[in-house]
């Protein structure tokens, strides 16, 4: 049995790559007002998973790209990935009042400075991939693309209003699986080909694989969440368990039960790791990350 | 007397090609989630002075190059300009029931709608000037750039920040006029650089020339917005008139009189026409444009 051990450590430097670069690009005086760079602070540092900014990093090294070059795409897609957290905890929306174990922002500040907490970080993703140095203007621009295409109005928002227009409503399978692919699946996939792009491969039957992992472990990452949501405790979860029965919130376990929702995502991990098949030693932390994904415990 | 006949007509030539390119790509199918759709395109396409297009076309003019080369940028700052618009209003916000005569988003759908609409619109700026034809990668770099430091965490976010951090505040002149540089001015500079960009002009002292008029006349457009808010109707406004006083706002006539804020404006236009002195008929329509601005009736 794999103990994670190896994945555990490159988890943590990776985690440490992202955490030091957003703390240098969120300094105190990030902002024209201090108010609102503290909680562009509070948010975008205060701790988080970062599986979208390893993914970032493992795809890049997958494809023969070293670390430094996936720090900037890591960056941005985890601020992306923030202030969608800011925006989807408001009143208005999942109105939650605890994420990552710490109250949300617009309990911590106030619900107008979440809404500009929450529009500033997603600004800031797009200035960084724009401003900073270590990228030619052809891989800014094909990145800034893939990150907006995922996160708007196709993607992550859609998937958000989706989500929101259907809480109540008895949903197929089919159309839980199409929220969660928007709202999850876009940017999970996004990462991996961020990290294609900042290897500057050019090898197109690898993207497609990373593609293809991508959109398999975007769906059993939204199915482990559907799961931890049931079985979790706050604690562990850093945010109330139950939270998508008290939204009325369609889940894979209410759907086809608990066991399936485990024997889905195991099968998509298995499948994603069947198409790094080719990839030899190379896919190893691709493939350990696919076994993370789908037992992680928050 | 200048009657403005010709800057009529060369506002609604302008006006016309920004919607007619923002109804592009706006289409009913712009989102994965029909109502997301609705609202974006019930913002972004509900009229509006569209200034800032305007004034994205006649700097490009200026600068040598064709209407068609500003399209793109003219559109992206105008979802800008509209995403900005749509947040502020919010109930969290400025509370706003009413723009351009219409209910706000909010009101017209929902609160989450808004929220929704608001980042799916400040995401498509980005995805458009990454992904529609006609500009080189270094000039779509250098607009991204340009447009997400002026909207973001040091300028239009953190001058709405700052806007309701002083609610209720006695400012000074100074402070005021640093939230209205934030809010408005940088937006306004930004579309004067983004004609230079777009016309690929390679002229430093054209590309000074047009920010410090632009630093006027974003200044000058805020007095003028001030002044009509005490002196506006609702109807011609299509908000309601006297919401800064409702909101608690502090404004140019508040702190300095009306008539002083008038002469104000008066020498803010002067200075920015003074300042393109050098460039003759070329600059006719920026000198007329400036002209509008601090004389507009809505």
């Amino acid at each position: 049995m794999n103990d994670f051990t190896a994945l555990r450590e490159y988890m943590a430097a990776c985690r440490g790559r992202t955490d030091e670069h957003l703390e240098r690009w969120l300094s105190p005086t990030v902002a024209a007002s201090p108010r609102l760079a503290d909680a562009m602070r509070y948010v975008a540092l205060g701790g988080g998973k970062r599986i979208r900014a390893i993914l970032v990093y493992a795809a890049c090294e997958f494809c023969g790209g070293k670390p430094e070059q996936a720090d900037l795409p890591a960056a941005a897609i985890e601020l992306v990935h923030a202030y969608s957290l800011v925006h989807d905890d408001l009143p208005a929306m999942d109105d939650d009042e605890l994420r990552r174990g710490r109250a949300t922002c617009h309990i911590a500040y106030d619900e107008a400075t979440a809404i500009l907490a929450g529009d500033t970080l997603h600004t800031l993703a797009f200035e960084l991939l724009a401003r900073e140095g270590g990228l030619d203007d052809g891989t800014r621009v094909a990145m800034i693309r893939l990150l907006a295409q995922a996160a708007g109005a196709n993607g992550m928002a859609a998937g958000q209003m989706q989500d929101i227009e259907s809480s109540g409503a008895e949903l197929t399978l089919e159309a839980l699986e199409e929220i969660h692919w928007l709202k999850t699946g876009r940017l999970i996939t996004a990462a991996l080909l961020l990290g294609y792009l900042a290897a500057r491969a050019e090898d197109p039957l690898r993207e497609q694989a990373l593609e293809d992992y991508g959109n398999r472990m975007g769906l059993a990452f939204q199915i482990r969440d559907d799961i931890l949501d049931v079985t979790g405790d706050s604690e562990e979860l850093g945010k109330p368990g139950g939270s998508d029965s008290r939204h009325e919130k369609e889940t894979f376990p209410e759907l086809i039960g608990l066991e399936a929702s485990r024997e889905q995502a195991g099968k998509l991990c298995r499948q994603a790791c069947e198409l790094l098949g080719d990839y030899g030693e190379r896919a190893d932390i691709l493939r350990q990350l696919a076994g993370y994904i789908i037992s992680r415990t928050h």
